[in-house]
């Protein structure tokens, strides 16, 4: 295409929003005019789906669940008048109790104020605070935030000492939906392990946000914790960050989340056009399904050109991967569908794989986001007429003609600015457009049924533990690793007692492996007294 | 595979490395007996290769350049006299300054000791270190490690204010080895701008890590910085970490740079070893072989269980994606070669994305990394018999299983806890299997030809601002963007001077848009005066 012809094409479809200041560009997508026709009927039932969905269908048929993300930022559009008032209520709960907690209005025993905030919760409890806090969270915030993500006892051991002088005004968030995630269980029991060898009230320095009738709720409530916040069933993890999972941790940082809501409501306006070419989140749909021939055939790179913005692609892991990777469509059919999300940030991974992205195996997209204010205040130059920002500007524009001269395709989304406003809008952006893809090759976007697998096994594997060390327990003798797994009633599981053992043993509990343990038919394990 | 046959398969291919404590499973993948004997002969050669890439060769035939990066942990190996005592000096002297510095024997002006390092750099130059201050840093060292690894003004302005009471106490490291990488030059002198802006000393509190006789090399050397330290030109970014690149800032955060090294030394004697069932980096490139058909067409997924190895999924990005991703093999062959790679831990991305891997699109294999050792001290228990780590420990082991049911393969490393002899070893491990790897589909992984393209082509975006700029400023009315091309004597780059235009608007720089942005067509721009 000659630069004339493609200078049309990028006029053609661009897209700008004046009230966000927001562009999108899909031309260096290669679809053209017979495939958009050709597509236009799966996005009239995308548009047709997500109306219904914003009206309070059951949009999640597995769950028996209606969808309901859309609402917490237009109350308005809620379908009952209970739900409406409950989500007001919900948001003036957040800001009161933020309000206070900044101003000292709710502190800890004995000292003055709180000064951190410790969040606990993983998954969709954890990418939307972390993205938001890295994204938005001012220089020297009122509260400083803290994440435990994980079940990894070192991991928690660092964030505690990193805490060590600042426990007793550490505010901590508890995040769960059903309050049984064992990774967030085991955190909340961590820390609380330690407040208690320091002499701290748990409960007067925790918060929880879980669901309506939740263990961890009662829990919240019988033992007086300073306050709990709802999960409604009617909004998934993935798309929690703007219900008090995400809202409550960030205005504590004194995050504006009025402004949050608002650009997410301004972007849900604008994604509710029913038309293709005036549609943004209808657009980036189109090119996925272009990109990846509606199969996920090419991954997607997130290449945000913006320090703040560097867990974006994080955050997009989940809500695309969770979200579009399944198995069966609504017809039961099996499909295999799904987008793999990876990327950090411009141009910092130009030195780290752009060389392969130019050059090598074309398995991929790119989404560039660009950010058209460098900062705050002036900026001295590095060279005469070029200043850091200048750089930054260009290397994202060369990258992205370097790619499109080697036949790399790429979608680049323009912002004004990092702000309140626009992380709203641009979480609600890939809300949207998750969904209409989702439409297009009809799947449930908002289950997860492959979960649920993984945890039981793990629980499997616990359970398994458990029986070996019971056996080992009772026997006179150290075991082969044949005779044990026969002992703990798993004679099929001698790969998984062999990992056990290695483990126990590494960590001197239960057990001891004598001889060489990279030989497993030669080892033996015995009970540590 | 009834459970007797796979757990034959795992103990057939189980390597373990007692020295090391390190296990690598490679039963998961799928490949058969007639694949291995296949593969033989092109391991033979792999191997050759790298035998004569440690004796010197030029193994990288395109810039004309020896590949040392192995005698950096074992000089003894250096082809010459001269290479081995210039790898022995400089350890030495990365570890006497970094002693002086810790003790303040080398101290700021005016200042009893530097507290802060703020190491400036980026690819090579900074994934390893962070990987590393990471996975390695005490909760508690001598002196905090910050680094600026772009060229967002926003982004450096947010350490800047992160450092703004440490200035003083701040050791700048500038890592580059021409000395010409724009991000890693704009880094420095807004660093050196603040530091002015402050009447603080730059020279003074600054080191240089570089190539010899580059510009950088020159500038230390004659404003009188702290000390210069070597980038050798048989020293590749991407495997710098062992170089001075990375022993400087470990050795100055108190992390044994001799343990690194000498971890790396016994994976490099291990991965020599002819012979592929007993060659840990071998296996695993035989694994990459078989996952992606020699073509690069699965993703590789790396999922550490360990929060402190967050980073290596990035450092293994450049690693692999750099060194892999290319156009053509050594013999002028169009192949499009490379591994894409993501991941970051688990469990945490469990909670993200494994509901993708284990029901949607099966594009991908995963890297599992186990850590037997949980823990410093003791654990409580979550459940009956049960510590955190149990847990992590089964989410690990759940989800390995839960992917293997469902036909999806996985590779897993097994080390005893993560330490600096552990994360040496990881390093060589890679470094090997990459370069085997790289022989196996006969490319040159020691050189990236296609990073060249998207900086000439930001050049091209910077030099056509100044034109547009020029341009506008000898206009005496505001001109269309096609006039404005045309003046600027680039009427083919309509569209990039739009780009141009929204930015420096956006910063009130130059120029200002007259009229509603979204219509490129419509508008008019004007000089700022």
């Amino acid at each position: 295409m000659d630069a004339a012809a493609l200078w049309q094409r990028y006029k053609d479809w661009l897209y700008y929003h004046e009230g966000l200041g927001f562009y999108l560009d899909v031309s260096r997508m290669g679809f053209d005019d017979a495939f958009v026709a050709d597509m236009q009927p799966r996005f009239a039932k995308a548009f047709a789906d997500m109306a219904a969905l914003e009206a309070g269908a059951i949009a999640n048929p597995d769950e028996n669940r209606m969808v309901g993300h859309y609402w917490l930022r237009d109350a308005d559009l809620a379908p009952t008048p209970e739900l409406k008032q409950d989500i007001l209520d919900t948001l003036t709960s957040i800001e009161q109790f933020a309000s206070q907690v900044r101003t000292g209005g709710i502190y800890p025993p004995g000292q003055e104020r709180f000064t951190e905030v410790l969040s606990i919760g993983i998954g969709g409890s954890a990418l939307g605070p972390q993205f938001v806090a890295q994204a938005l969270g001012p220089d020297f915030p009122p509260l400083a935030i803290h994440f435990i993500d994980n079940t990894d006892p070192e991991g928690i051991d660092r964030i505690l000492a990193r805490l060590e002088d600042k426990l007793s005004t550490t505010l901590v968030i508890v995040t769960s939906k059903s309050g049984g995630t064992a990774e967030t269980r085991n955190g909340m029991v961590e820390v609380r392990t330690r407040f208690e060898q320091r002499g701290l009230s748990f409960p007067k320095q925790a918060v929880a946000i879980t669901g309506r009738g939740s263990k961890l709720e009662n829990q919240a409530l019988s033992e007086g914790w300073l306050a709990t916040f709802p999960m409604r069933d009617w909004v998934g993890g993935r798309t929690s960050e703007l219900s008090a999972v995400g809202l409550l941790p960030a205005a504590l940082q004194n995050i504006s989340i009025r402004s949050i809501l608002g650009g997410a409501r301004e972007m849900d306006a604008a994604t509710r056009v029913p038309d293709l070419r005036r549609n943004p989140a209808a657009l980036i749909a189109l090119a996925w399904y272009y990109a990846g021939n509606g199969k996920g055939e090419k991954d997607m790179v997130v290449l945000p050109y913006k320090d703040s913005l560097l867990l974006f692609s994080r955050y997009l892991q989940q809500l695309v991967m969770e979200s579009l990777g399944k198995e069966k469509d609504l017809d039961g059919n099996l499909v295999y569908q799904g987008i793999a999300v990876y990327g950090n940030k411009g141009s910092t991974d130009q030195h780290a794989y752009v060389q392969q992205l130019r050059e090598g195996v074309a398995s991929f997209f790119v989404t560039f986001i660009e950010v058209l204010k460098d900062r705050s205040g002036d900026s001295v130059e590095m060279e005469p007429g070029a200043t850091s920002g200048d750089f930054l500007f260009g290397f994202l524009q060369g990258t992205r003609k370097a790619l499109y001269e080697n036949q790399r395709q790429s979608i680049t989304l323009t912002i004004p600015e990092v702000n309140a406003h626009t992380v709203g809008a641009m979480i609600a952006l890939y809300e949207r457009a998750v969904g209409f893809y989702a439409s297009l090759v009809n799947i449930n976007a908002y289950h997860q049924p492959g979960v649920e697998a993984g945890k039981l096994a793990a629980a499997g594997v616990l359970d398994l533990q458990q029986a070996v060390v019971n056996a080992l327990a009772q026997s006179s003798e150290p075991l082969t690793l044949r005779d044990l797994a026969a002992a703990a009633g798993a004679p099929d599981q001698v790969e998984t007692i062999y990992a056990i053992a290695r483990h126990l043993h590494a960590n001197q509990r239960s057990l001891a492996i004598q001889g060489n343990p990279g030989h497993p038919d030669a080892i033996k394990i015995a009970a540590l007294k």
